[in-house]
């Protein structure tokens, strides 16, 4: 008998859901994971009575309900303190990070929509200029990063996969898959790093067994 | 001698910048509280080189750098622990309020900004449909909290005024200039508690010092 459960969207497609997934999974909640196959748009009438803001990630976990990404990265933290870095400034820094990629980067989001099934291909159109400010300010947070913690490890702070690297975590996804040019070195090895986490391969593996969604793959079928 | 700094935009316009400064305020952090002029458009030349991610607010304290109200909210609370609700079940509803706050509403932030010179004067145009469904949420987010703890206090999780209510807190004051309509009786004695706390009354006291900005006032010369 699990202590809750944890609700998804389509893995392919559905970015905030990998973050909720990841901070649960690294925080080992004993809880069973439920998907919900995501129409085109993102919000189905399923999930409208699901969950209270009528979105997934949805966590209800030994009486508590949770819902939204970075709420349940605060939650999991309670139980695996390791999701933030123990120092109280990096903290901080992390949280701060974390809460930018939460209300930001809505240009990177709109242009750049996560899906597992795209290869290394440009998109149809050149990035335009709110688009190109988004990625060089993630840039700028992870070369920052890896510069700072280079000695420690291959994440943003350094040993540890943190709810920071949850948070950027379908930002790799979606550079990778659109083949995302001008990046820095580090943050080149930096995505690499995240893409090669176990539980980024098993999620992966998963979301590669979902049907594909011709509404959520109109990028794939332009030239 | 200070531990740091806060750093605002124009109190009468900036909602964000109230949120963080209701934290570090009940936190009771010994900061310096600086107040950069917000142009049209909510952001400024000075605030680009200012903070990381060039907004306001941005918090430094005892070597700590804080940008983004929701992460200088968890920053606070490690300080004042009840900026969160003591229950484990309590304190994750507060933060998935908080972070639905923080990432969503956009359109009751982009058709009713923040104006503390607008006093109970409904807008130029009927709300439109987004807005009215924002509004609704909001409503009954407010009206959930209230009727779950009316015998503990007037706010959100009861006597203590906490992180979620701080998050909220801009959004009473949108409410009440605009003399939003619809509201349950719950929502409105709500909103009374929280413009009647002595940081909010104080905190309007600053912005009514304020020179006004005619074009962030904009909406007060429609008619």
């Amino acid at each position: 008998m699990a202590d809750g459960r944890l609700v998804i969207g389509t893995q392919r497609y559905s970015s905030w859901s990998l973050r909720g997934w990841l901070s649960v999974r690294l925080a080992g909640l004993d809880v069973t994971i439920e998907t919900v196959r995501l129409a085109g748009g993102g919000q189905t009438t399923a999930l409208k009575t699901l969950s209270p803001n009528g979105c997934v990630p949805y966590l209800e976990h030994k009486g508590a309900v949770v819902w939204d990404s970075l709420s349940i990265a605060e939650y999991c933290a309670e139980f695996a303190p390791a999701l933030w870095p123990a120092d109280r400034c990096e903290r901080a820094h992390a949280r701060s990070i974390a809460a930018e990629m939460h209300s930001g980067f809505r240009a990177v989001r709109s242009a750049l929509p996560m899906n597992l099934g795209r290869l290394n291909r440009p998109g149809p159109a050149p990035l335009a200029e709110d688009t190109c400010r988004d990625i060089a300010r993630i840039d700028a947070i992870w070369t920052g990063q890896r510069q700072t913690h280079a000695q420690q490890g291959p994440y943003l702070f350094g040993a540890d996969f943190t709810n920071a690297d949850a948070m950027f975590a379908p930002v790799v996804c979606r550079f990778l898959s659109f083949g995302v040019p001008g990046l820095s070195d580090a943050s080149r090895a930096y995505m690499a790093a995240v893409r090669a986490h176990p539980l980024m391969e098993e999620w992966y593996r998963q979301a590669a067994s979902e049907p594909q969604d011709w509404q959520l793959d109109m990028y794939e079928s332009l030239p």
